[in-house]
C-alpha cells in the first residue's frame, strides 16, 4: 500500500474543502451571523492547517493502483463529511453531531434527506453551505480537484481516481488527458448552473433562493431553503427546475458530443432514449392517475412531470405532497428511485445504463436457454459490452440488494411503519431524499434513532460511491499482509 | 415444433389429473355432498375423455427438445389449474371462476394464498382436493407422471421435462435412469408424508386434519382447513408441523444421500448448512424481539421457529398472527420470503442455492476489481459452477425483479396500502401465501380486483415454474416461423 500518496491526496482534498467553505464565511460576515462566523472560521482554519500538513507528505512514487484509487475516494468522502458537518455543530444550530453528519453526508452524496423539521429558522450561511455540498458532491470533489490541479501528471493513475468516483458502469474519457476531461465536465456543469440561476432570477425568485435551488438541481440533491420544498414557487419556476433536473440527469458526455456538433451519436445513445422514454411514460401514467385529485389533466401533467423528473434524477424536490397521491403513482415513483438517472450524470440510483446492461444480458441468456448453441454478445450503442462489465453490474446488484436488506433490518428495530422503513432505505441508498409516509416530502428523518441515522448515512455514501470503494476500504483483506 | 409430442404429453397429464381427483369424489359420496358429487363427477369425466382423446395423438418422433420441454411444462400447469378449478366452480361453493382459478393455482403452485374468508363452511371433499393440489404440485405433476410411467423411453428427453419443472439452478439426477430418479423422489415424498400424518394422529389431530395438514406441509403449500390456520392446535402438533416444514424444504437429494449412508457429503453440502444457519439465526433474532410480547422467551422461540420455518420454506402456515409482531420480526420474515427453501425441495422462493451462487460470484468479481489479473471460478461443494449457470441465475434475478415491479404496479391500481400491495406480490411470486397487513395470516386476497387476482395467479405460476418456461411459452419468437 502506498500510504504516502494516499495521505497526500487526502490532504489536498481537505485543503480544497477549506477553501470552498470561504464564501459561506463571507455570507456569515455579511449577515452578521456571529455563531456562524465562529463555526466556519474554526472549521476553515482546521481544514487548511490539516490539509497543508498532510499535503506536505511527498509520495516517493506517484502511481495509484486501482485499490489505492478506491481507498483515496472512500477516505476523502468520509473525511469531507465529518469535517463538513462541523459548521452545523459548532454554530449550535444542529445540536446533535450525528444529525450534523447525516445532513452533510446527505448534502455531499446529493441525497437531500434532511433531519431538519424547520429549515427556515437556519442561518443563511449554513443553508448556503448545505446547498453547496450538493453542487460539489454532484460532479465529485476529486473530479473538481483534478480539474483545478496545476499540472497533469500520471494520466492512468488519475483516471483511476475519476473512475472510482464517477457514477455508472463505465467511464468515458472526453479527452486524451484526464485533466482536460475533468475541466470540460466542470465547465459544462458551471455554465448550466449559471443558466439555471439566471432563468430562476427572471421568474422572480430571490437571488439566494435561485443560487441554492440551482445548486440543489445541478447536483440532483434536493435540499431546499423552504419548509415546503419548492411547492411555494410559481409554475414557471417549478417548470425551470423540472426541466433542469432532467438535463442534469443526462450523461455529461452527451453535452460534450453536442459541443462537438455530433448530433447523430447523441440521438443514437440508447441510455438517453430509454431515460427520456421512461420519463415520458411515467409522467403520462401519473398524470392520468392523479388528474381527478389535482383538478385537471393539465395540473396532473405539470406536477406529474415535476415529480417524475425529481425522482428519476434522484433530486428529491417536491412541487406537491406526492405522498397523498394514489398508490399507483406512489409505486411508480418508488420504482423510479431504483432506476435513477444516466451514468456519468450527477444523479444517483442504479443508473439507466446498468438497467440496459441487465436487460440485454438477461435477454441473451434467455435466448441461450432456447438455443443453447447461440453465441451473442451484449451490444450497447454498437459497442460490445465486455463480460467483466456485465459481471461487475451483476455483482453490483447483488451487493446492492444485500446492503438494502441489512439496512432495512437494522432500521426496522426503530419500529416505524413498513412503508417508512423500506422507502427510507431506498431513498437514501439511491440518493433520492424523500420517501413515503414518515419520510415523505413533508416529513423528515429526525425521528430515527442515532444508529438508524448512521446506517442511512452509510447507505447514502454507498449509493453515491456505488458501493465498491467503501467495500474495499472496509474489507480486512485490503489491509492485511502490508499489501 | 413437435406439436404431436406436446399434445400427447398434455393429454396424459390431464388424464392423471382426472384419476387423482377420484378420492375427492369418493369423499363427496361418503359425506353425501351432492353438489360436490356433481362437480367432481363432471370434471373427472371431462378430464378423462379429453385426456384419452389427446393421448391418442401418437407422436412420430419421441424426442423433446429443450424448448418443447418448457412448453409442455408451462402448458400442463396452466391447463391443470383451469381444470382443477372446475370443482370449486361447479359445486357453487366459490361462485366466481376467477376466484376458483386463483385458489387452484395457489394450490398447485404450493403458495397457499386464499380468497376464502371462511374456510370452515366449505365441503370436506373440496377442502381435501384443495390440500391435495399442494401435495401434487409440490414435487411436480410431470415428475409424478414420469414416476408412474409404464416404461422409460428417451432418457434425455424426459430429463428435460424434469429440469423444466424442478426448482433450483441445477438439477441432479439420482439415478442413471430418469424414471428411477422420479420414482425415488416420490417414494421418499410419500414416506415422509405418511410419517407426518402418523405423528399428527398421535398428537390427537383428527384424521382429516392430519391428512390435509400433511399435504400442506409436504408441498410447502400452507392451505389449512381451519380459519385460524394451525393456531388452534396444541404445541406438540405445531412443533411436528414446524419440523416437517424444515424437512420438506431440504433438497431431496440429501435424503437420497442419507439412504445411501453417505453422511459425509450430507454434512459438506453448503446449501443445507446455510439453510439451517439462516433458520437458526432468524429464529433467535425473532425470539429475542418478540419475547416480551409473547410473554416469555420460550414462547418467543416456539412461535419464532414455527414462523421462520413456515416462511423460509414458503409454506405459509401460521401458529400466531405474526402481522402483530414488531417491524423487525416482520421484516426478517419478508426477507426470508425472498430467500426461500433449498433447490430440489418442494419449497419456493429464489432458493438458497441461487443465493449462494449470487454471493460467491459477487465476491469473485469484487476480488477481480482489487486484483484484475486474478482468475477464480465459483466453487460450490468443491464443484466448479459453470459460467452458463451463473448467467442463468443472474438473468433469473433480473427477470424476477421486472416481474415483481410490473406486478406491484398493476396491483397498486387497486389502491390498497403499500404494505399489502408489495407483500401480496412477494408472497405470491415466492409461493409463500400470507404477506403483511391486508394479506396477513388472518387476512385474505378476496378484496383484490379480478385483474389483480389474475396478475397474482400469473405470479404464482411464474414463481413455481421459475419463470423461464412461461416466458418461453408466451414469447412470440417461440411461435414464429414454424420453428
Amino acid at each position: 500500500m502506498n500510504y504516502r500518496v494516499l495521505l497526500n491526496y487526502i490532504g489536498k482534498v481537505i485543503l480544497v474543502e477549506g477553501l470552498v467553505m470561504i464564501p459561506a464565511l463571507l455570507i456569515a460576515f455579511a449577515k452578521s451571523q456571529h455563531n456562524c462566523i465562529f463555526a466556519f472560521g474554526v472549521t476553515i482554519g482546521a481544514l487548511i492547517i490539516l490539509g497543508l500538513g498532510l499535503s506536505l507528505i511527498k509520495p516517493k512514487n506517484q502511481e495509484i493502483k486501482i485499490r489505492e484509487g478506491f481507498l483515496i475516494v472512500a477516505g476523502c468522502w468520509i473525511l469531507l463529511s465529518l469535517f463538513g458537518a462541523l459548521p452545523f455543530f459548532l454554530s449550535r444550530e444542529i445540536p446533535n453531531y450525528i444529525d450534523c453528519i447525516f445532513e452533510t453526508v446527505s448534502g455531499f452524496t446529493t441525497t437531500g434527506a434532511t433531519i431538519l423539521t424547520n429549515i427556515e429558522v437556519m442561518s443563511s450561511s449554513l443553508l448556503y453551505w448545505r446547498s453547496f455540498t450538493h453542487w460539489l458532491g454532484g460532479m465529485g470533489i476529486l473530479v473538481f480537484f483534478l480539474a483545478i490541479m496545476p499540472k497533469s501528471k500520471a494520466g492512468g493513475s488519475l483516471f483511476r481516481l475519476m473512475k472510482a468516483e464517477s457514477p455508472g458502469p463505465e467511464v468515458g474519457k472526453l479527452s486524451s488527458k484526464i485533466k482536460n476531461t475533468a475541466r470540460t465536465l466542470y465547465i459544462i456543469y458551471i455554465v448550466m448552473t449559471i443558466i439555471e440561476i439566471i432563468l430562476l432570477l427572471c421568474g422572480g425568485m430571490p437571488l439566494f433562493d435561485s443560487v441554492t435551488t440551482s445548486f440543489g438541481t445541478a447536483g440532483t440533491g434536493g435540499f431546499a431553503v423552504k419548509n415546503d420544498s419548492i411547492m411555494g414557487y410559481n409554475s414557471y419556476l417549478q417548470m425551470v427546475v423540472g426541466v433542469f433536473m432532467v438535463l442534469f440527469g443526462i450523461n455529461f458526455n452527451i453535452y460534450h458530443l453536442i459541443l462537438l456538433k455530433d448530433i447523430v451519436n447523441v440521438w443514437k445513445n440508447q441510455e438517453l432514449r430509454l431515460y427520456l422514454g421512461i420519463i415520458f411514460a411515467s409522467t403520462l401514467a401519473i398524470a392520468v392517475n392523479i388528474s381527478s385529485q389535482m383538478g385537471s389533466f393539465a395540473k396532473g401533467l405539470q406536477h406529474g412531470f415535476f415529480q417524475v423528473s425529481s425522482i428519476i434524477t434522484t433530486t428529491g424536490f417536491a412541487s406537491y405532497n406526492f405522498d397523498a397521491w394514489p398508490m399507483f403513482s406512489r409505486c411508480i415513483l418508488v420504482f423510479l428511485m431504483f432506476i435513477g438517472a444516466c451514468a456519468g450524470s450527477t444523479g444517483g440510483g442504479v443508473k439507466v445504463a446498468r438497467v440496459i446492461i441487465l436487460l440485454k444480458s438477461a435477454r441473451n441468456t434467455l435466448q441461450k436457454i432456447r438455443h443453447p448453441k447461440s453465441v451473442k454478445a451484449v451490444m450497447i450503442d454498437k459497442h460490445r459490452t465486455e463480460d467483466t462489465v456485465i459481471s461487475e453490474v451483476n455483482a453490483f446488484m447483488t451487493v446492492y440488494c444485500i446492503i438494502a436488506i441489512v439496512s432495512m433490518l437494522i432500521l426496522s428495530i426503530d419500529n416505524f411503519s413498513f412503508e417508512s422503513t423500506t422507502t427510507a432505505v431506498i431513498a437514501c441508498l439511491n440518493n433520492v431524499g424523500p420517501g413515503l409516509d414518515m419520510v415523505g416530502p413533508v416529513g423528515s428523518y429526525s425521528a430515527f434513532s442515532w444508529w438508524g441515522k448512521i446506517v442511512l448515512s452509510a447507505d447514502m455514501l454507498l449509493g453515491r460511491l456505488e458501493i465498491f470503494p467503501l467495500i474495499i476500504l472496509f474489507s480486512p483483506v485490503t489491509w492485511s499482509k502490508n499489501k
